[in-house]
């Protein structure tokens, strides 16, 4: 009997950072991977968020038998508050990353008919003919997860987002003896992690960081400021551990911070010795070298506690003299610029700022090449499948799975919304269903699309120029001279420039003077106008506005 | 008899990258040092550059002796065409660096009246009371200098853009003896480079990145590309050797990569085997691995030979299967994004590509902190100001200074616009002069200010919505109905957007029926028809389209 064959379709998370999400289909069941969103690239104007493009989801609603979350990174869950209205299906998740995506589903109104499941490490759910267990792995968030799955092809291994840490934080290390078992046994297929496939080596310890901010927080003459991801919440441990040994309090600034602690103690993911939490009313008067604040801001963002307290702009917290900020943290791609404005800043208030470049003051939470190596050592895979990354990631990480011997017709290389077809015998690409970029902008998810970005990137460079024309219906003569506005073209009260613009309007005035208005050729005029002034704008200028001529007939 | 103090004013490069400009003042006489461009910051919508503002010189104008260049880079003589043409003053520099100054101001149409003087190493030249001596120091462009410079108060060194490299490859070291003969005697202030006051250690040679290219190429299947900076001469003749002694031959592509090839061959800079570099046309029907290719584009540039190699949309070179290339270059801050994007695509065309990411392609051409050090230990100043750099490096380097026993209190952090008094004795700020950034935008010099830059950025977020009244002048009744048209703002043809746009215009009607137009009350209805959109939008969409309500009297 010939066995139907099994289907891997990304439609995130290749390609382009972020918005993860992975479909495998098998007869008539489908399982989701991930539902993740992106922060839009630099030429995505005004656009708040990306998330996957889901039509082929769509299409297929009724085989769909569940959302499976590797763990609660933004990037990882992000599109559920968008996705779970249109595909009303179980989300399955481990217990932290479950009240993560309640909060992110609460924050937009989109708790209310979501069916979430939290899952234990190591048990199984039954999804149609897939199994799926979670096992844990190491990375930069608790409770994170790769996933066993079990199909009636043979088992594939999900790596989630990891790394290879013995000594973490919350002592719970990647399963590996579970991997060398499946691998042992014989795996199909292997996805994992490409992120940083770039670095030769090993991600260094969790343990690495503790050291650095025990040794800052014991000998810092006086406060210490910490920021980080608000969801490293080892990191937070670490901090808590240090203050605490050296009799310090720690006071959480910042909503997004001071939520995620309060959840992360409740659920046991987090543990403070008691009395070493401060309310932030108890800062004042309290000696400075007793004193560890730990706020949001890691990525520069702009009403972020961090940047205000850079900008000398926040309600409690001033940079005084003998401060030691820490940004434990790396930059978002995309923050850099954002980031080294609030060092500068921290700098020019007086305080001593260790970041990553200076001091080992943050680790990663993806592998370095030899984890991946590992990975690829013990799992064993008959075929594979480098996810999480640019192309280039994805290249350098088939490069090493060959140069570890499995043969490159066995290593498949996807884009976003590429159909893998696999059987035992081999795998190949069978098409591609639709896939991209989705923007939300506002309220509006998906309406936005090429004409508005193109629009705004115009507006952007050289700004508009409205021309408002008034036409006698009748005669399809000019009332008065032509009206010009413009905006983001000419900085306002330069004489010259009034001057240009008192020409422009002389010369539109007289072009359809000569050529006359019929109100019926508004087409042929628009064009006109428009062609006259970008070439005057452009010689008089070398700027190119978008210009706007308005026909109003009385 | 009491000396008059020497003034120190930067009015470029500190605080922000680029645009480096230092200004020495002494009674009647004032040299410039260097007078570079920046490029626009993702802020600065739709600017070309950034060039110093000069209003103190030209407040000065009949002091100026001269404009000293370091060395040949856009940050430090980009600003040279449109300060030449208001300050007219001898403008010296080496050989190499003249010849680049020159190509630019042709290309501005500003050489014509230039007095450009070429200087050789260790000679003097007189500038009223400052006697200036160039010696040579290794960065990433041959013939850089640092200055010795002679005032009544003593000897100034001011390090140029530097790194140590003792094997460099035009054989040309920084003069360290120079630098240890002058510490020796006495150095009253030193000013140097802390672009990489960061990194721990020394930069590696340029040696490092020969052996790198001259293994690939021997060892590359097929074609070599080879992408650097063009005034990278250096880099451009570590290629050129491989290739000859491997027997490749080299083809250079890309306009302004061609032109500094020329220049440099012609000036005796660059040095090419016979029958080593073949002409584009001859590349058809070479052997894959005879050829090695040079190339503009190691920033992404959208119009760079790369980028259109990687987009497959380059005239004459395709990407191959077997083809390597190199990017011999380090990513400009800002330009990390389209430079990933092109060797994600180079990737994606089937190239091997080696990056700085993956193998040691590039080093540095700023000298890490243990040749600061050095530097600091050679010259034994009694004063320091570290210069070029964000204010974080300045902040490192002058931590590093104090390390080595300079007193804090002799040690000075300079803003862009502080003045600097020094004597002998001591220095202190006592003021600020006019600085900041002066924007360039297709013809305009410091015609675009604050006003079109916040426009710009709010037509960048949410487009624009232009509402047109028409009014009765007699009457002050409103004539028809009121049009809308947006750009930016919704995507045309979405059906539920037209009748939000047409509710709006309904919207627009009732309120104007209700209050009546005035023409003389244009101000209070303009706010009002904005306040009232601004709502309505923002309620409908969460967007803040820019509203600019327009009155057509009849």
């Amino acid at each position: 009997m010939i066995k139907s064959k099994l289907k891997i379709i990304p439609l995130g998370g290749l390609s382009e950072i972020g918005k993860n999400m992975m479909v495998m289909e098998y007869e008539n069941d489908i399982i989701i991977i991930d539902a993740g969103l992106m922060f839009p690239g630099e030429e995505m104007l005004g656009i708040d968020l990306v998330i996957p493009d889901i039509s082929y989801l769509l299409e297929k609603r009724d085989k769909i038998r569940g959302i499976v979350i590797t763990h609660g990174h933004e990037d990882h869950i992000g599109a559920l508050p968008y996705l779970l209205p249109q595909l009303n299906v179980p989300v399955y998740s481990t217990k932290l990353t479950n009240g993560l995506i309640s909060v992110k589903l609460k924050e937009r109104k989109a708790l209310s008919g979501a069916n979430l499941k939290v899952i234990q490490f190591g048990s199984q759910i039954t999804l149609g003919k897939f199994k799926v267990e979670f096992f844990p792995v190491c990375h930069s968030i608790p409770d994170a997860a790769g996933l066993i799955i079990h199909t009636p092809l043979g088992t594939i291994v999900h790596s989630g987002d990891f790394k290879l840490d013995y000594t973490p934080v919350d002592g719970k290390p990647t399963n590996l003896s579970r991997l060398a078992q499946l691998g042992a046994q014989g795996v199909l297929l292997l996805l994992s992690d490409s992120t940083y496939a770039e670095l030769p080596g090993y991600t260094p310890s969790e343990r690495v960081v503790g050291e650095t901010l025990d040794r800052v927080i014991a000998n810092a003459p006086g406060r210490v400021i910490v920021t980080t991801f608000s969801s490293l919440v080892s990191r937070i441990q670490q901090v808590i551990d240090a203050a605490a040994k050296h009799q310090r309090h720690v006071f959480i600034v910042g909503r997004s911070m001071t939520d995620i602690v309060r959840m992360t103690l409740e659920l046991g993911y987090l543990k403070a010795p008691d009395g070493v939490l401060g309310r932030i009313e108890e800062l004042k008067g309290m000696p400075h070298n007793k004193v560890v604040l730990i706020t949001t801001g890691s990525q520069g963002e702009p009403t972020s506690a961090l940047v205000r307290i850079a900008n000398r702009d926040h309600r409690q917290v001033h940079i005084i003299h003998g401060d030691t900020v820490i940004l434990s943290a790396t930059a978002v791609p995309g923050n850099e610029a954002l980031i080294n404005r609030t060092v500068d800043n921290l700098f020019k208030q007086g305080a001593q700022v260790l970041y990553d470049k200076v001091a080992p003051v943050h680790v990663h939470g993806h592998g370095s090449q030899e984890e991946l190596k590992l990975m690829l050592n013990l799992v064993k895979p008959r075929f594979f499948i480098p996810i999480h990354g640019e192309y280039r990631h994805l290249s350098l990480h088939a490069k090493l799975a060959q140069s570890l011997g499995i043969p490159k017709g066995n290593i498949f290389l996807l884009e976003d919304g590429d159909i893998l077809e696999l059987s035992p015998q081999g795998g190949r690409k069978t098409g591609k269903v639709s896939s991209g970029n989705v923007y939300v902008d506002g309220l509006s998810v998906g309406d936005i699309g090429s004409v508005v970005l193109r629009d705004r990137r115009m507006l952007s460079r050289d700004g508009v120029v409205m021309v408002i024309i008034t036409v006698n219906r009748q005669t399809g003569k000019l009332v008065g001279r032509p009206d010009i506005i413009s905006r983001g073209f000419i900085e306002p009260g330069e004489a010259k420039d009034k001057d240009m613009i008192d020409k422009s309007r002389d010369l539109v005035a007289r072009t359809l003077d000569h050529s006359g208005v019929r109100p019926a050729d508004w087409g042929f005029i628009y064009r006109k106008v428009r062609d006259i002034l970008n070439k005057f704008y452009y010689d008089q200028t070398k700027r190119r506005p978008m210009i706007l001529p308005v026909m109003v007939k009385v």
